[in-house]
C-alpha cells in the first residue's frame, strides 16, 4: 500500500477560488425546525421540478472519496407504487405521501467510478493535483476491494493491525460489512439534503427504515449488490400530519467537550 | 413479534399543530453550493455560540427510531487535538483546522434511550398515542436486540425469512454487521447537519473518513461499543481550501424515475 500520508498531508499548489453566495443561520434554524416526521399528507401534490431540485441537492452532499455510491428511485408508476406502499407496511406516512423516493447505497459502483473519476481527469483542462489522481490510481483499489465473497478481509485485518502498531493507518473498510456501514454513510449524507430541500421549499417528508428491504428492492429490481439506505416520503403535511412536539433528550447527553 | 401493521398503519387521534416559520429555497441553495469540502483554513476563529448551535443542529436531525444513537465530541483539550490530527494521518484539512468534531455511532445505547423514552412518556402530560408507547414497549427490545455476540441473528433471519414468505415484514437489523449499518446510517444524517450548519454561517468543513479509527476511540476513551463515523473539521477556508471545482458524475447516473 502506498504510503497513505503521502497522498493525504501535501497541500497542492493550485488556485482555484469561488464565489460564496448569501447565507443566513436564521433561515437554516428554520428548515430545521420546520422538518418533522410528517406521518399523514394532504392530496396537494408537489411540482415535479422542486422534487428534481431536490435530488440533484441530494447529489451535492459530500461522499466518500467523491465515488457517489448512491442511487434514488424516484417511483412514479402508480403500480410500483402500490406495491412499495405494501412493503412499508401500509403505514399512514407511506399511503398519503405524494411522492416516494428509495435511497439505494450500492456496494460496488465503486469500481466504475473511479474508472470515471481517472476518465474525466484526462479529459479536463483543469490541474489535477498529483495526490488525487495517485488517490485514484493507487489507493482506491487497494482500500475498497474485498475481494471474492471479502476474502481479503482477513489479510487485510493482519496488515493492517500490524501496520498500526508503528504508526497510525486508515483502518476501515476492511471487510464486505465495512463496505456496507460506508455506502450507506455516504447515502444517508444525502438523504438529510432530500429531507432539508423538501422542508426548504414547504414540504414535508418521512424517512421510513421500517420496509421490508428484499419486497423494495424486488420493485426496484436491484440485486445484492444494492441495499436499501431508506425509503422516504414527501407531501404537504396534514393537520394530523405530525404526532406531537419534537422529543429529544438533553443535549449535553450527546455533545461531549473533551 | 407483535404484528408491526398493528403498530404501523393507525393514525391516532391526536391534534398537535405547529407554527411554520420562513424558509426559502434560494437560500438553502447557496447553503449547498458554498459547501465544499475545505482542505486548508486561515487562522481565523469559529465563536463558541456557532459550534454549540451547529452542534444542536445535529441533535435535530431524523434518527432511526429516535433512539438518537450518536454522540458528537467537540476536542478542545490542545493535546488531544494534536493526537487527533495525527489520528488524521497529519492531513492539512485536520492540522489547519480551527475546531475538529469526532461523530460516533452507538451500538447499544438504543437500550436505556429504550427506557429514557418510557420514562418520558410517563412523566409528560401530552397524550402519547399507544401505538409509540407500544412501539418502545415490545416491538424496540425484539427488533434491536441481538444477542450476546449477535447470537439471536441466525434465528431472527429463519424467522423473517418465513415469514416474509406471506407478507411484508421489517427485515433489519438482523446481526450486529445490520445494527452497525444503523447507528451510522442515523448519525451521518446528523452530520450533514453540522456540515450544512457551518456553511449557513459562512464556515466551511471537511468529513474525514481517513483516520485510523482505534486511535481516535483511545483518544475520546471509547470502547467497542462505539464507532467513529467521521471526523468533522471546521473553519474558514483558506484561498487555496478548496482544491477544485465540483465534481460530480450525470444526475441521471443516480435519479432513476420508474
Amino acid at each position: 500500500m502506498s504510503d497513505p500520508a503521502d497522498i493525504f498531508n501535501k497541500i497542492p499548489e493550485l488556485n482555484h477560488e469561488e464565489t460564496l453566495k448569501d447565507v443566513s443561520p436564521e433561515s437554516f434554524d428554520n428548515i430545521i425546525n420546520n422538518r418533522r416526521s410528517v406521518r399523514v399528507y394532504t392530496e396537494e401534490k408537489i411540482p415535479a421540478e422542486v422534487t428534481q431540485k431536490v435530488l440533484e441537492w441530494a447529489l451535492l452532499a459530500p461522499n466518500s472519496s467523491n465515488l457517489q455510491c448512491w442511487e434514488f428511485y424516484w417511483v412514479q408508476d402508480p403500480k410500483k407504487k402500490a406495491e412499495l406502499v405494501k412493503a412499508l407496511f401500509n403505514q399512514p406516512a407511506a399511503r398519503t405521501a405524494q411522492e416516494l423516493i428509495v435511497a439505494v447505497a450500492k456496494l460496488k459502483t465503486w469500481k466504475p467510478h473511479r474508472r470515471q473519476m481517472l476518465d474525466l481527469f484526462n479529459s479536463t483542462h483543469q490541474k489535477i493535483p498529483t495526490s488525487a489522481r495517485a488517490y485514484y490510481e493507487k489507493l482506491v483499489p487497494v482500500v475498497y476491494n474485498q475481494g471474492p465473497m471479502g476474502i481479503f478481509g482477513p489479510f487485510k485485518r493482519i496488515f493492517i493491525s500490524a501496520a498500526g502498531l508503528f504508526r497510525p493507518v486508515p483502518r476501515e473498510p476492511k471487510s464486505i460489512a465495512d463496505m456496507r456501514v460506508w455506502s450507506h454513510k455516504t447515502t444517508a449524507l444525502a438523504c438529510e439534503n432530500i429531507m432539508l430541500g423538501f422542508s426548504a421549499y414547504g414540504y414535508d417528508t418521512c424517512p421510513m427504515e421500517g420496509h421490508d428491504s428484499a419486497r423494495v428492492k424486488k420493485i426496484l429490481g436491484l440485486g445484492c449488490e444494492s441495499e436499501i439506505c431508506m425509503v422516504i416520503s414527501a407531501g404537504k403535511r396534514a393537520k394530523n400530519g405530525v404526532y406531537g412536539p419534537r422529543i429529544r433528550f438533553p443535549s449535553e447527553q450527546f455533545i461531549k467537550k473533551i
